[in-house]
Formats: structure tokens, C-alpha cells, sequence
């Protein structure tokens, strides 16, 4: 069974409470406490061994557990708030504290959240932030609103944390400066807060890119019962991807322009009017947009290589529960 | 660097934030999205090994990990309204997740929270609730407000779960039925929901004793800078603790009603005036209500044993950083 069959089976339950307006199966859930008030909420868990390596530097880390969170109300279009962490850690290491403690409060002032609560308990290293947003009643970008014909787009550039990742581990070979630049993308990812919140009344479907481009837009298209077709050619990456995929790494480039995990982009649909819109909006934020398929009415996905024929076999996404 | 100077070395900082009213630091935050409209939140973060034992019934573990969090609610005051999950579990395990599940959510229903939200993933096994309640704006139950001349109260009996965990661990002997009826207060306690929203305008200052009765009203004295005299004599307990209080395992009783945390009693402060209240409320609520001494001006906490005497040595709180 994986993640998603899992929380499915076991977690997800109708409710009769009419004030939650998306309950489990979104980036954030959404309620309405009072009239006219409605809170995006969230929670990530970043295990140690799983999502950070043991020796990760502990003032990306701080910064990591709270962008994920930051990414997710990103998806949602809602304007970040509050947020909560439970920690249970090995021992009381002030300097590791110190600095994850610096990293976590650097980006929160830079947007403006409020740590609110907490609880830390001794443990095998587990770091779980809740995390608290408010939209205007009704704005909030779910995965279920793209239709036929829209576009579809994804900000910045794809594979850049798989891709490190795989030269971390030996995989593939990166030079040095390449190395820090893509590192950086893995360690400290830049969740897209001030593009989510542009992107309201504008993306019929939204969703942060955290499992892989073709997992996270196949929830795009299971909640809004449509189709797509995306052109790899068209996917944005850096220059040390786009060797790759002519070469004998395509493989690898493959796997990380579709299946890359932890780059912390937003994947969303737009109506084709919307283009003008865009183009305003990746000027404004700063952050690149590129148009990289088109939602259909025939369900599935349709992954085109770079001579247009339809890929047979393509990477998947990445299952906490499989793998 | 016990538990609570970690949290307020790291963690506590002020907020420029006129939204967030209470924030680090009570059994729960509060925040006002809107006007008129306040939430309180709290996070709880149970680990095994260290909060349960690998062997623990899935389904009182399910219980559990939701009653921890329901039971910051109450000492607030506020009504639970909505759940959010964040596990990290050794497997996918589907008989484990089917009895946790059960657990959790009959306890939810029976409080009307939904769950919200969640995350899962793979790793040491680890369960992280944040719970969201409503409250009247203003309305919430601090732990600052206790004033000299209050009376203390706690609710139900305290040290039960201690207690039993020590028969479990064969640091003492009980009989077949009593052990039975205590494990369920330490593996299924019971949230004081009710009982906290009765409170509001009623206790000064309140908490719930999930650490113990010193520890945790020590929080009480600190925030609100008074003192207490307490009464050994008075604080509500079993008959299998009675016993134990004058014989040889006194010790081990004297811990259990003033160190015994996991017993998720409220413990509160109110002015003598509100006796009437309380009898009225402790019958409503079907729960036993017990003063067990007095809130003074001079600070400090003063246990007093049964032939009127301040006790020299007193138990002290649980802290997990220390154990």
C-alpha cells in the first residue's frame, strides 16, 4: 500500500462539520472559524535519515522544516501566519538548536509567521511543523479546478534537488560551483509564498512539486478528472540537467526533470487567457513561469519527449511507503 | 538544560503580531484570524519508547495521541473543533492503522473534531497531533491569572497513571481489578472537554497535570507570581494510592500524587466565591471537583503533609530532557 492508498484507507473520513471547506487530500486543509475568515493549515514531518542526513547542517535544516510547510500554503494561494513545531531530538545540543533555531526564525521573519507553539520531547531526530494561513473566503487554489485546455505551468526549474542529490551520493559527477548552486536548492528551497498568493483567481489547480512532476500533477488531474499532456522539452532546468538529457546521463535527467522530488516549485493550471497575466506575474515575483503542456479531456498523462513522440515509459513519483 | 529553559532560550520570542494573543508558553496559543474570533492551538508530540511502549494497544494508542491534545484544549477552556495528524511509522502496517484509527477517530467523534489534515512517512515511530478549538474572543483560561486567596483545585484523582506504570514495571503490586482500572486512566485518559469550557469565567488560571501536580502548577505560580500552600492531605486519590500513603511505599505514593504526570487532570485556580460554581459545575460534568489549598501572595510552592507539616523534600516535576 502506498502513502496516498494509506491515508485514503485510514485517515480520510467525510465530515459533517461545514466549516471545513477542503478537508485531507489537499496541500492544506481549509476552514472557516468565523464568517468570511478562512485558514489554510498544514502539517510536514521531516524524519532524520529519511528527509535529512544525520550530519545535515542543522541551520539549513531549520530553514528546510519550515520552507515545506511555507511551499504547501504556497499551493493553496493563502498568505502564511502561525506556525507550530514538535521536535523530539537525541539530546539537548544548544549549538545544534542554536543554529536550527536561526535557520527556522531567518525565514520566518522573512515572512513575516509567527511561531506559536510547540512541544520537544527526547527521540530519534523528527521535526513536525503545523502550519496556519489565511485567505480571502472562497480564493483558496485547490488541485480540482483545471479544466480541458488550460495550461499547464511550473515555476523556476525542475530536477536541480535530484539532481544534486545523485552527485552527493556519487551518482553523477557536478563541478564544483554547480555543486553549491544545486545544493543550495536541496538544503534550502524557496518556498514560491508571494507567487502562490499572485496566482489566486488566476491557477484553476495548483500544487507544490515535493514528490516529482509526474506524481504531484497526477493528483492535479485525479481531482480535477482531466487529462494532460507536457512536453520534456519544454520542462525548465539548469544547464547541468540540460546536458544530461542529450547524453548518456539521459536516464538520470529523465528521472529528475519528472520524477524529482524536494524542489519545492508550484505546478498549476491556467486558462489560456491567464498568459498576459502570468507574464506580469513572473516579472512582479521575479520567479520564472514556464508553460509546459496543456491540460485535456481524455484522463491520464502524456509525456512527450523532445522529437514528439509519446514516452512509454516514464519515471514515476516518489512513495514515502514503496521505496 | 531542562525541557522548559530549551523551549524558552530557542523557541520563545516576542511577536510584533496583534493576532497572536497568547503565544509560546500556556497548554495552548491563541489567535484571532478575525475579529470576534479566537483559536487555541497546541501541539503534542508522542514517541515511542518514550511515551509508549512498542507494544502498546494500537487502539489506545490512537486514543491516546488525540486525549493529550484535547486535554491542552480544556485547560484553556476552548471547544475542539479540528485534528491534524503528522506519523511517522516503521511500516504500513495495515492491522496496526486500522486499530490506531479506530482509537483515534472514536475519540474525535465523540468530541466532534475532524481531522484535517495529516502526513505520513516512514521512520521511528512518532505521532504528532496539532489540534485547533474555538473560544469566546478573550475568554481563554491562562495560566496567569491565579491571585492570592484563590482556591486550587485539581479534577478527578491524581497519580493513578503513575501508579500503574509502576506495577508495570514491578516497582509495586496490585490486585487484578485495580490494575485494570488503572490502566485504563493511563493508556485511555480521559480530556476534561467539558469540564474546561465550564470553567471559563470561573477558574483565574488553569492547566492540565501532565507532568505533575508540582511541576505543572509551578507553571501556574510562575506565570501568574504568586505562591500556593497545598495539602497533601486533600488531593483526590485512589484507594490503592490511600493505602500506599501510610505504609512503606509512601514514597513511591507522595511521587505518584505530586510527580505523577500522564493522569491529564486540570488543575485550576478560582476565588473562594466561585465554590458555589464549582459544586454545581463538578455536578453537571459528572466530575469530581477537589480543593486542594490556596493560592498565596508570597511565591513559591508550600507542600503541606498530613499532620500540617511543610514538607522538606517534595517530588518534582517530570522533564524530558533531564530523565
Amino acid at each position: 500500500m502506498n502513502e496516498f492508498a494509506l491515508i485514503e484507507r485510514f485517515f480520510q473520513r467525510s465530515t459533517h462539520d461545514s466549516a471545513v471547506r477542503i478537508g485531507i487530500g489537499d496541500d492544506a486543509a481549509v476552514v472557516a472559524p468565523a464568517p468570511g475568515c478562512e485558514l489554510a493549515i498544514s502539517v510536514d514531518m521531516l524524519v532524520e535519515g529519511r528527509h535529512f542526513l544525520p550530519d545535515v547542517d542543522p541551520e539549513s535544516l531549520g530553514h528546510k522544516t519550515l520552507a515545506v510547510n511555507l511551499s504547501d500554503l504556497a499551493a493553496m494561494g493563502a498568505k502564511p501566519r502561525w506556525a507550530l513545531l514538535g521536535g523530539a531530538l537525541p539530546d539537548a545540543d544548544e549549538r545544534w538548536l542554536a543554529a536550527f533555531t536561526r535557520g527556522l526564525f531567518a525565514l520566518a521573519d522573512r515572512f513575516d509567521v509567527a511561531l506559536i507553539g510547540g512541544d520537544t520531547t527526547r527521540g530519534p531526530r523528527n521535526l513536525c511543523v503545523t502550519i496556519i494561513g489565511e485567505l480571502p473566503a472562497g480564493c483558496a487554489i485547490t488541485r480540482a479546478g483545471a479544466r480541458p485546455g488550460d495550461d499547464v505551468y511550473v515555476s523556476g526549474t525542475l530536477g536541480d534537488a535530484m539532481l544534486v542529490l545523485a552527485a552527493l551520493q556519487g551518482r553523477t559527477v557536478l563541478d564544483e560551483a554547480t555543486l553549491a548552486a544545486l545544493r543550495a536548492r536541496l538544503e534550502r528551497p524557496e518556498p514560491r509564498v508571494a507567487l502562490g498568493q499572485r496566482l489566486r483567481g488566476v491557477a484553476t489547480a495548483a500544487l507544490d512539486v515535493s514528490d516529482g512532476l509526474v506524481g504531484d500533477l497526477g493528483h492535479i488531474l485525479e481531482r480535477s478528472r482531466v487529462g494532460a499532456q507536457i512536453d520534456v522539452a519544454s520542462i525548465p532546468r539548469v544547464p547541468a540537467l540540460d546536458e544530461r538529457l542529450g547524453g548518456r546521463e539521459r536516464e538520470l535527467a529523465l528521472s529528475c526533470l519528472l520524477a524529482g522530488g524536494d524542489d519545492y516549485e508550484l505546478c498549476f493550471a491556467a486558462a489560456a487567457a491567464a498568459r498576459d497575466a502570468l507574464r506580469a506575474i513572473a516579472r512582479d515575483t521575479g520567479v520564472p513561469l514556464t508553460r509546459i503542456g496543456t491540460i485535456t479531456a481524455q484522463t491520464g498523462l502524456r509525456v512527450v519527449d523532445e522529437n514528439g513522440n509519446a514516452m512509454a515509459a516514464v519515471p514515476g513519483a516518489f512513495d514515502h511507503f514503496r521505496q
